[in-house]
């Protein structure tokens, strides 16, 4: 280990001077007019896989952005691990927003400014460059290992579940590790054990056939308007409860060992609500914030609709309002029963005079791995001491708010235990102008992660 | 008044000829680019006064479009009249809805269709075509009669307030009539004697300096648009009562006359619910659909804006929402302690970590004449009797749900009784497309201000 770790050392400047160049590459999804920058990153991730001693490295072509995979297999009947990542990256929007520019990569308090570095680009590469240093030093990897890299995480993967299903014998593991979340604080490796799963929908909300003078008829005609506010109103009591029946039934409540970690985690409100610039932390009774945030489901309305919107004052009644509403879902919620519960509760809660289409977005699973379940448990553990030797401090568990929908793929097509390594710090800005990684968490990391690949052997 | 009668008739073919001439004159206040055809629609109109026998007639610059003003004051020691009217029209947008070009009158199944043909032109002629019945067949008018037609009614009205202050002394009268507002059905001469008041004010809510996502902040911080909803939820009850402190304090019940003559009236649940696409009427507890169109205050939203609204899915927390509301007012209420209510009661309602800005846009107060009253009752008993006659049919006394803010302003400034005889029809599509006037409703209405001059002698 000790060569391994020498040699990341001894190579910072070049891991540096690399991650730099992947950086300035252009690959955003999203974008049309630089589909070629993506192609450019998948050639540049193949190529550094290769260079790196993996073999097999190649770019897959699919009906949208490739995806590249690659594998070093001769560790005779040693388990194998699959790395996810991927190397497509947010729009830059609003660029006048950032202090350094998004696709030059510019240092500032230790931290490395552009777009990608933190989300995915930055966390993906730690891996490349571990392989690297334990081929180069031993000629050999503690263990077998698989990498999937894709270009359309920030597009919705489209084209990843066909991949994984028609490539399932390929891709077959025993672990798979995905670094593509954050970390609860620099002095904090993390291994995150849950996801909040989702249900999306949009209201359209009809009373009339017509917009209505609120003169001539207010006061015995529906508001649309005025009827979208009912409805949302209805969806949680005073207590912050959301009152749809049935929508917290089977909920696996966390256990104590959870609620002991997180209790123990230094998170200050105040801190909190003076990043977002609010003065409450309004939500379910009886819940702290951690816990609110990671382990109970939620209602949100993302989106509302309705009426005169502009600058000044027009006196109609609406005869139309839309709400996008979305609740995250937790480990033992049913998407498909909560959806069908929102359309049933909503036929009986809405006022009279409107009808109300329910359109049902989209929706997807929580994700929980139990640190106790035998399955998941020594790849819990090996994952904790690689944590603990790479940063030098002790690992915390927590859970995350948001949803990966991609970690359920793997853990059900692939059938195998998911661990969650992410090393982006909560100010990184993910999908924000002046994305950043922190450089010394970039070090720790690929220590931790050339680690990872011992620890999982043991 | 045979005589007048007679000349009504022998002149229906030139009336209907300048009327269409009137109608073609594109006098839309709101637009820039048609400023030289309102100044065109009210030389029309100065022209056409001093044609009928009218002295005096003047166009008066305003800041904005033109006043036009006459009169006719030899019939010595007997009372003034002041006509008011509008000559300016709404914008014809959408044009493609528009059946016939708006500014091409068209007949259709009885009605003349053109933008202004009910909104105002089509009303405010009939006087002067009934001055000039007078004075061509008897030289002189039974009473006093001055006119004021502004050309800024549709954008507000801003130069009438100066303008009547300023020449008080001038539009100093004794009655004033407006022909303005609609009648009840076709068969249905009608005295509007109430208009509800307005207050319209705007929320900016805040609850955080930046949209938050969903995932990682959802449940644990305000969202800007539930707080929306839920402070809208809580202005009505579940009776359609609304909830501001003091909000019915003073309203004048009304009378038991007023409440027959509602009932009396041939109103049709079914068919108003028809005609707007719509299955309920509901509205405030133990009142008609008439008593609450008419003697209700109302509280609707005209507007909503949070969030995410385009097409797809954002799985945002906005920190902002914007509401606009709009108040309807009757008899009794004070607009401005409505308004200070509102502005308090918001403040107490509103959901932990929000901000509400409540911007108070308009306000103006009801108006209610009482044909029990000493001062008013001469002229309501004389319109009854002029529409009585000119329409072969029994007038009926209503109120309108809208608001009229110059008619408070006649009332006040000039402090004499406002006769309110509107010839719109409830299917007049004023300020929609296929704006329209009933041929015969034109007819019967004109003779009826025949009658109105002498009637208002007696």
């Amino acid at each position: 280990m000790q060569a391994v770790l020498q040699y990341l050392e001894e190579h910072q400047n070049d891991f540096r001077a690399e991650f730099e160049e992947f950086l300035r590459i252009e690959s955003v999804s999203a974008d049309p007019a630089r589909a070629g920058e993506v192609q450019r990153a998948a050639q540049w991730v193949r190529d550094r896989l290769e260079r790196a001693g993996m073999r097999h490295a190649t770019v897959h072509e699919t009906e949208g952005h490739p995806i590249v995979t690659a594998d070093w297999l001769d560790a005779e009947g040693a388990p194998t691990l699959l790395v996810y990542g991927h190397y497509d990256v947010q729009p830059e929007d609003p660029v006048d927003l950032w202090s350094s520019p998004p696709f030059e990569p510019t240092e500032r308090d230790g931290k490395l400014f552009a777009r990608g570095s933190a989300d995915d680009k930055g966390q993906l590469i730690l891996y490349i460059q571990a392989v690297e240093a334990w081929l180069e030093t031993h000629k050999k990897l503690p263990m077998n290992v698989k990498v999937i890299f894709e270009g359309e995480e920030e597009i919705g993967s489209e084209n990843l579940s066909t991949f994984l299903t028609s490539h399932a014998e390929e891709l077959s593991c025993d672990y798979t590790a995905i670094s593509d979340s954050g970390m609860f604080g620099e002095d904090f490796p993390t291994v995150t054990i849950g996801l909040r799963g989702l249900v999306y929908a949009q209201l359209d909300i009809e009373t009339a056939t017509t917009d209505l003078h609120s003169g001539s008829f207010g006061g015995a005609v529906p508001n649309a308007a005025n009827v979208a506010c009912a409805i949302v109103a209805k969806l949680k009591d005073d207590k912050g409860r959301i009152t749809i029946p049935g929508f917290y039934d089977g909920i696996r409540p966390i256990s104590q060992v959870e609620k002991d970690s997180f209790e123990r985690l230094p998170f200050d409100v105040e801190e909190f609500k003076k990043s977002i610039g609010t003065n409450a932390t309004p939500g379910e009774e009886g819940y702290s914030v951690l816990e609110r945030l990671w382990t109970r489901p939620t209602l949100d309305v993302n989106g509302l609709l309705s009426g005169y919107v502009v600058e000044g004052a027009k006196t109609v009644i609406p005869e139309k309002s839309m709400v996008k509403l979305s609740m995250r879902l937790v480990p033992g919620q049913e998407p498909k029963k909560i959806e069908q519960a929102l359309v049933d509760y909503i036929e009986q809660i809405k006022p009279e005079g409107s009808r109300v289409n329910v359109q049902l977005m989209h929706s997807g699973e929580a994700f929980l791995a139990d640190p106790e379940d035998a399955a998941f448990k020594p790849a819990f553990d090996a994952s904790c001491r690689a944590l603990k030797a790479g940063f030098n401090a002790e690992p915390v568990v927590t859970r995350e708010g948001g949803s990966i929908p991609i970690v359920n793929e793997f853990s059900q097509v692939l059938g195998c235990p998911v661990l969650l390594l992410g090393f982006g710090l909560p100010d990184m800005n993910a999908h924000a102008p002046n994305e950043s990684i922190h450089l010394g968490v970039v070090e720790r990391g690929r220590r931790s992660l050339a680690h990872l690949f011992g620890e999982l052997m043991k």
